[in-house]
């Protein structure tokens, strides 16, 4: 009788108290409240919204439902970054070995990917012998040790999350606001967090799709953040096009690798570097930006990093030697060149289409059960703006056979559209969110 | 993926078009939408609403579903009443005999109650013998033979709306006006109707509280019913107190014998007169209310309005002799008087707290899987407005014991206020809903 009348009360735009919220999720994980009758609150909550102090205690009872990482023994910073998701974000695998090797404690949660998106846990999985799934103890003696850690969400962690997850993905009730905030921050807080950073990725590859509501979720779990005394800064970044080159689980692997060693693309450079100075600043590891880039920059030329992701890589069981050589990891069959089919310029690179064309070459999911092949994918050269001749190579498709060849060739002319005239892509990096206001930092100057 | 693509589109407020409503229901009914899809869909159309064209298409769907009775063979007018449910309504046993008398054939398919309102086929029950799940074959006989039938919804009439119902009382989403109107139509057009006359109750006991909801539901089931070439005519009738004096299901039966031998109470009587009078001019059977209203008083001074109603108990296994003796259905244990606390006007008789009442008597459900005492119940003599002296009688409580008797008497106080002043209760019909519009018409003048 208790869910029937949070329903109503929801229907009907009331306010859910938070001993109500505890008690409708407790019921729920034990499974004393059907799926169907979860299916109606969460639409009512989707379409009449939870108010600030509603999406906190939804938050909280998410979070107490599961254990958490206790890391109040570690005096470092304990700082942790989330991306909305795109399509060729591998910044997590560059951004947490970098971020360790300048002193901060990075136990970073992640998960796989789904639709057009990536996930970090599928492009690890590309490392022979690499395993996410550690226990909270086993994640807990690594980050001690070796200041990182690259971790699946267990179901120790925020279990109802997961239920509430499914649901929502089968029922069109993902694309809420509080919903996602209080799903992220439930997971984040659990992990014994000072600090969270925020990429929100804005444009049409992006979850979100306007800035807006990039910056209301930015503002929501900033919120959110505040009542655990874990300060959330947001960056809104570019995803009107893939971040780097590669796109495609190994690929992308391949691509962090490098940018680690001093050899990625500019783009992902510099997100990274943006995001891992906000992390420094959370820390106080750096006055300010221009110091903190500084030091990040060193810790690249110095290998420092590399050597960090390294030791990831060991202690989870994975063959450091992919750092070295990443031809170790799965490679694809068969490869060819994508030539520009006239000349102009590239006036779009759609991140969506590139995401379906991963799919199509068997490199993504469309349900969860999905098995993928990691060495598919796209390593496209060309960016926006860019000026090409036609018949100039501007990506490459790698795939398992020539069926799959095919198959990326129609979803890269599918996504690159080459015209007459440059359209301005949208700025790398266009705001920064704090607890403080929005203010407009275009490419992270 | 074809479902949650609707519930994408009703969430955003798109509209379905019909096919998508006959293949969404289709895969409802054979299992392959899941209840949390159904659930989730049913919510955003509780809140974004639908429209006249999907609102048909959903009648059509769940009408489609399911077989119909077909009377196409018979030449009479056939005409069947709908309410929308109170406390003491008893119309139909009443009316479905009187109609039949004069002429009318009356295929009526009713429901059980369930919360404070009761259902007809409980009242029915208290017959012994009589049996109201007939197969549409039987029904079909019953009615070339005798002209009238009453029946419970079966498996065979709009399956799918069985399922729906369900659903919706689970998760906060019945009062919908075009799911309400979709329900009933989508059974009430299954009995080949050539008109229908809809009992529309207003005031506190209802299930649509205010005027304006009820003739929305009506209007929307005149559109319905027009697009079948079924004319629908609504009254909008007085529930603010309980209708008649009996509430409780053999009591109610008792009380429509004594209005079937004319010794009805008179705002019973003047219900059930007002609705015959619409199903004669429906079926082009009188040619204004006048007439209709004579023959009507006709039929039940000759006695073969009561004689009617003993062939259809006979007809149905039912005893026939109860409609001489009502003393052969089940009767209370306990009976007490219940006395005025004070003198003054009676100012309120709560029909939800009188429904209550009748639940804590064991008399209704709260649960469609509880079973009924038919015998408990009340008979409040007193109506609002009546002057009363301290300790007169005004009510009985008919128990199983003197717990009963105890619970009944707290519900009736908790019904019955008397006060210093007569507050106007509600005009008995107040108004009349047509294609043609809305008159009003207070108190059957």
């Amino acid at each position: 009788m208790l869910a029937i009348r949070l329903i109503e009360r929801k229907r009907d735009g009331g306010r859910i108290e938070p001993g109500e919220w505890r008690a409708l999720l407790g019921a729920y994980v034990a499974g004393h409240v059907p799926e169907y009758q979860m299916a109606a609150f969460l639409m009512a909550a989707y379409l009449r919204g939870l108010d600030r102090d509603e999406t906190a205690a939804l938050t909280e009872s998410m979070l107490r439902s599961g254990a958490s990482l206790d890391l109040h023994g570690i005096s470092a910073p304990r700082i942790d970054k989330h991306s909305t998701g795109g399509v060729g974000d591998k910044v997590s695998l560059v951004l947490a070995p970098l971020a360790a090797a300048v002193g901060i404690v990075v136990p970073m949660v992640s998960g796989r990917g789904l639709g057009h998106t990536g996930g970090t846990l599928d492009k690890l999985d590309a490392i022979p012998g690499f395993r996410s799934d550690l226990t909270l103890a086993q994640a807990r003696a690594q980050l001690e040790r070796i200041g990182c850690v690259l971790l699946g969400q267990s179901g120790e962690i925020a279990p109802v999350d997961r239920k509430l997850y499914a649901l929502r993905d089968a029922t069109a009730t993902v694309e809420s606001i509080p919903l996602i905030a209080a799903s992220i921050m439930s997971k984040k807080l659990a992990e014994g967090l000072t600090g969270l950073v925020l990429d929100v990725k804005r444009g049409s590859g992006s979850f979100l799709q306007t800035l807006e509501r990039g910056i209301e979720l930015s503002q929501t779990m900033i919120a959110l953040g505040a009542a655990h005394q874990c300060p959330v800064v947001a960056l809104v970044t570019a995803m009107d096009r893939p971040l780097g080159r590669a796109c495609g689980n190994a690929l992308e692997t391949e691509e962090a690798i490098h940018a680690l060693r001093g050899e990625g693309p500019p783009d992902l450079m510099e997100v990274t570097y943006a995001l891992a100075a906000e992390m420094m600043m959370l820390g106080a590891l750096a006055p300010d930006r221009a110091s903190a880039r500084e030091r990040l920059a060193g810790a690249i030329a110095s290998g420092a990093a590399a050597e960090k992701f390294k030791e990831i890589i060991e202690a989870q069981g994975g063959n450091p030697a992919v750092v070295d050589d990443p031809a170790l990891m799965p490679q694809a069959e068969a490869i060819e060149l994508c030539r520009a089919s006239r000349r102009g310029f590239v006036a779009q690179i759609e991140p969506r289409a590139v995401g379906r064309g991963i799919i199509a070459l068997g490199g993504g999911r469309t349900t969860m059960e999905d098995t993928l092949d990691p060495g598919v994918g796209f390593v496209i050269t060309a960016k926006p703006g860019d000026w090409v001749e036609a018949g100039e190579a501007i990506a490459s498709v790698f795939a398992r056979d020539e069926a799959g060849l095919r198959a990326g060739a129609a979803a890269l002319r599918e996504a690159i559209r080459i015209g007459d005239e440059a359209e301005p892509p949208l700025p790398l990096i266009s705001h920064r969110v704090t607890q403080h206001g929005v203010a407009e930092v275009y490419d992270g100057v």
